[in-house]
């Protein structure tokens, strides 16, 4: 392991810098020799591989930096494959807010009609990006946060031969909260997981493997974002605060629709401000608007499974993978995010014992979903993609799914060839 | 076979001619000696004793018709023990459709929060009917029609020994719609079929062996009550009316708002004018207001699997079972209704190959919600109802599933000395 | 249903008779027009068809007999296509059983070493029959009687989408062993069953639906073929006969070494006397040695199945066919024999509760065997089919597997062309 | 974590200074303040106790160490209990092996018959220790090398709630034969795991995350030890040396034989000189005799093991659990020997992708056998003790079975309380 080759895809993303830091503060553990930034979006990559220099200048990071839109020569014998694209760009965002929203669904990029929307544009290129992966640099590992996440993870492993890492941050939440709801180190802290990305819930929590007490569960409760506290003690297990959408459907709608502007328009905003930062030639720090951007979580993560993965170490740590008789009542091939052991030879779920018995369907009913969201992406078929919003939980009934999903295809026309051939 | 003793609990229900006649019919085949009325509603009793007597004698029908108020010696040695109750009679189920209805939720008697209340009331008293079964007639089998069917046989087959068949009529409906459609015999008719009570599914439909082509599938599904043809040609598998509840839930709480009255209080007038028939001390025949009674399928199934139970021979039906693996996605002891073999060992639901891929979720979703009904009900726990409720897809949100559940269980709390204590 | 087409491939066998005589007798209830004989033995083929002509003509069975050796012309159109063919004849069969026995090791036609020679001679012609269904007879069903029928079921149901029964008149004895021993209709009886074929166990027996008593299990055991009692006893299941060459193996191979001719050696001396009579111009009955030659079982367990595919009825049996989740140890594509529902929709089996606890891992060990033999047949893989071998709870240590295999493939060289290319 | 109490039961063995010096080894890491040893053997406890304290002195170990016969003070708020029990000593051990070679099958203290009586004569005593854990000692760790490990485990794991990891040494020979014969460090090296303690398969090695090549296999297909390597190089996997006893059968037994003792006589020799150095009142260091002794292996692991849950590192290990789903073809109880997560919040199995196609059968088989011993064990049931035996590969025929069950229950009267009453 004497000096590895990042490559970055997306490497116009305004998150770039974060995982340019993750590998200069890691150097000792995981040493990188070069990175590799590919964007199709010139504008963007110049304005980056600049500021990235730049960052690691100022940091003392020796390493080759170079930039590029040629995606074979990026991939091409790297030792780890980023991926962080958003096919369609912000725009493309907001239209999955604002579209489901008009009919008075939640209007979320990852959940949702609109995560179905960001899946079909985003499945098709991660699958070119797998082939490859396989073809000019097998044995590497592809590092993913494009979301949603769980679904490129599933496209990827059911149909390619591609090794990958499905991330998220939030799988890293429970010892969050935990952490500061008792004030112990996140370290001693370990949890049973179970689901799928953005729909899980974290139970068994043990902290230095004492099993938490009632009242400390209570506590905990109290951190977790987003979703009832009140509920949270009743369900007794930790739930993703992307529950809130299943949770308190109407709340948030209600919420959405008052709120100004989406999430999507608040990023766009953000972003200039970002980039307006990064395109400064004097700048070799990170912009203070990046703060506001949130998911920094996802570094982290990401740079911890490359150094278990890199290493002879093992670690736990909770990623999307295929189910493999993990989760006894979904199929064997369906992505689950699960509790996994990582380490140099793959990453591979733990058993789990008891599946909290309030949401297994639940699972069942959103993974369902996602089985039929991956084969319309793959395939092009308005009944497939059709049939998908009727299995999903937060859409559902015919009147609305039917002229959605006309509405979500026009409105992506451009970036969904395989609908519009 | 020389001559079988049925007991009827619940036998003032309106329903019980039915039987009867049923019986009449199939005196060759189902040889019947005697027939025990039960009901704790002695004016009732009284009503059905004298008019089923009067029903049978004009018939030619000779068999023993007796009444008792006292279970144990209505169950005693009887072969079948037909179960019919509806505890806290019409008027508790007017309150199952209103209340849901006032939070803008489907109010029907055996789906969404509704069903679950009248699974609350039922299943303490089918458990103690279930459990003198297994003391005073082991080797008896119990045939259900009590509501819902499904958890009512999860029920009883997950706490007792008692043999159980929990019925429907909804199981031939794909039957009786194909043989419409394209003018053949029933009898004809094979099907696959899946999921659970008023949740299911028929599909891989043949024709004396044929397999239905695309063409005859379209014109099945313009046969299917209550859920838009359209939709079903996208699914492509025969959905149980009741589907519509899910498919088209904003449309049909609409219509339920709209409607001068519930389909209970429907129902109350109804069996007013159907009991002053049977009243009729001149009476014997069955009254011309029993027909928009409806249900009356329950008998011929009922019939049929209690003649394929006492004979040799073998038969197809749809019978709600445990599922034993047959669901390869739902727990082994969750009761299924399922495609089934009956015959003088029992009821065995078939293997099934492939599993409709658009509808998988919905019954594991349906199937979580049932088991935690049943639980609740079991233990009179408010937490495990309101977990029942929050699982439930017609519910699912903490904002309406907490005031509901209060709300229910308030108006019923006379039938629920479990959650009262 | 007004006049079925028969196809019987290796109708040179001197089983045809009893089809004929089946279809005869049951002319009523399944009717049948045509039967085509078809074998490559043009001799055999010859004598057949003259003797089944008087034979049917005896019988006053107005039916249509043909003989040819053109596969094609035989299938085309058919309804059912029985397949009873023996690759490499009884001279083959012979070293089956030789071949093994000089390594100590049990020698027989289905179970053991020799049975894998049957296989792997057997599976690549019954799947160009199977092919050849598949083309010019979509929707007909094979009715199989080539031994070992389980691997060939396995082999056609993996690898084509032909229809096909896998037959054993072994699935009924229980019922026989059962109606002899208390004095019952064979009608009467049901249990429940798993396993494979030859390796498999009947348990839970029931009598008009009442369950046997510990005293009649004991009667019953009585009546069971080659298998020890006491043992018997002590399993509480009823075994498959073929259960003695796992439970006796070293008394069975003792007795089968110190024999003077094997079953096959036997079974030719036989089939020399049986086709001196069908070749008699005056024989219009079955002759006498026909009794010795045994198996007539299997035209009784064909017709039963015709009958019920090609009728409205439903009927129970015992038939091989893909597991599909019922023995839930096992893989959903093992072929398995399980009690079925058998209708004009297919033969499906039904679900089982318990699997006895005594014998699910030799089950397991033997299926494990099986479909190692079926990938070497199609592969022709010598590892495989070394590794199918040490599988094998029979044969197992290697330094009996390695000598063995060499021996047996060389002895049938010219039946093995996918070894020997 | 500021110093760990241990406890050892049946610290009379041999092998406890082994344990002694790992602890002063890891001393920095897995800071132990007080070892407790306890015995029965009041004679070899004395010795141990002697011995252990100036070893300690020797290796400037600061630590507590004391004796007792009273197994509740020994438990009651220890850390860490080490049980490495031998019910009947090395005498029970020779009838273990010389029994069943008199019937001319495998003699040997954890695999075929004799492994079954070991277990039956243990599993009473491990099961009251293990309640003595559940009530003195909740939370604690049972760390057992006890034989046959995984009938322990299993047993405890079934039917008692005390935490307990069923060591074995043979679960990282894998990665010693893979380290000697590629050259490359122990650490770097990892596979996939699948079967049960002494019947179990590693495939799909890695080094440093490569998979290794055929020829790489090869090479360490060498380094096996006891099964012929010309097998191993047609099984594709790497089999634990006890699967000699099941693919060399005949040779063993023959070799066995032959030998002028067995391993039990030899071993009893060797504990001779082995004592006779732990009592030299100026011994401190470790007899030279030890090192013919073997089994070192098992305290390297249970080190390790107990280090990764007592800290907050994460790290990969093979042990025994239960199943979990992670095999899908044995049942969730059945405790199987994997690789695992060890960490503070327990012992998980990882998902294994596919199991090796020519071994599940055996593996299966085996552990029919093991639930039956267990049960045998539990219950003191001669039929189910039957069961076991029949179900045995290496037993299996009912004319063996029967006399050498009474045989080996007679020899071990004294210690089989629960058949004898």
């Amino acid at each position: 392991m004497n000096g590895l080759t990042i490559c970055i895809i997306g490497a116009g993303s305004s998150y770039t810098p974060e995982l340019i830091e993750g590998f200069a503060l890691m150097r000792e553990t995981l040493p990188v020799r070069e990175i590799r930034l590919m964007d199709i979006d010139t504008h963007r990559l110049e304005i980056m591989e600049g500021f990235c220099r730049r960052f690691a200048a100022h940091m003392n990071f020796p390493v080759t930096i170079t930039a590029t839109t040629d995606r074979r020569r990026a991939i091409e014998g790297a030792d780890f494959i980023n991926t962080q694209i958003r096919v369609g760009g912000n725009a493309a965002r907001v239209k999955d807010e604002k579209i489901p929203l008009s009919y008075g669904l939640i209007g979320q990029e990852t959940t949702g009609a609109g995560g179905m929307m960001k899946a079909l544009r985003s499945i098709p290129v991660m699958l070119d990006i797998a082939r490859d992966v396989e073809r000019y640099s097998p044995g590497a590992w592809m590092i993913n946060y494009t979301n949603p996440t769980g679904l490129m993870t599933e496209a990827i492993t059911r149909h390619t031969k591609a090794k990958i890492a499905g991330l998220c941050s939030g799988g890293l939440f429970p010892q969050q909260w935990t952490a500061k709801a008792l004030g112990v180190p996140k370290e001693s802290v370990r949890y049973d997981y179970v689901g799928l990305n953005h729909m899980n819930f974290a139970y068994n929590v043990t902290v230095d493997g004492r099993p938490i007490t009632d009242a400390e569960f209570d506590l905990i409760a109290d951190r977790v974002w987003s979703v009832d506290h009140d509920l949270i003690r009743q369900l007794r297990v930790l739930p993703s605060p992307y529950l809130q959408y299943f949770f308190h459907t109407t709340q948030r709608v209600k919420e959405m629709r008052a709120a100004p502007r989406t999430r999507g328009e608040e990023v766009q905003l953000l972003e200039k401000e970002v980039f307006a930062g990064y395109q400064d030639p004097e700048g070799h720090t990170k912009p203070e608007a990046l703060k506001k951007r949130g998911g920094g979580g996802y570094s982290e993560v990401a740079l911890s499974i490359m150094k278990s993965v890199a290493s002879r170490a093992d670690s736990w740590a909770v990623v999307n993978v295929p189910n493999q008789g993990t989760v006894r009542f979904l199929p064997d091939d369906a992505v689950i995010e699960a509790a996994c052991l990582v380490n140099s030879s793959g990453i591979k779920p733990v058993a789990i014992g008891e599946v909290p018995r309030a949401v297994w369907g639940l699972v069942s009913a959103v993974k369902n979903y996602e089985q039929l969201a991956v084969d319309a992406a793959m395939t092009g078929d308005r009944r497939t993609a059709l049939l998908a919003l009727l299995a999903h939980p937060l859409v559902r009934e015919y009147e609305l799914a039917l002229p959605l999903l006309n509405d979500l295809l026009e409105a992506n026309r451009e970036y969904l060839p395989q609908f519009f051939r």
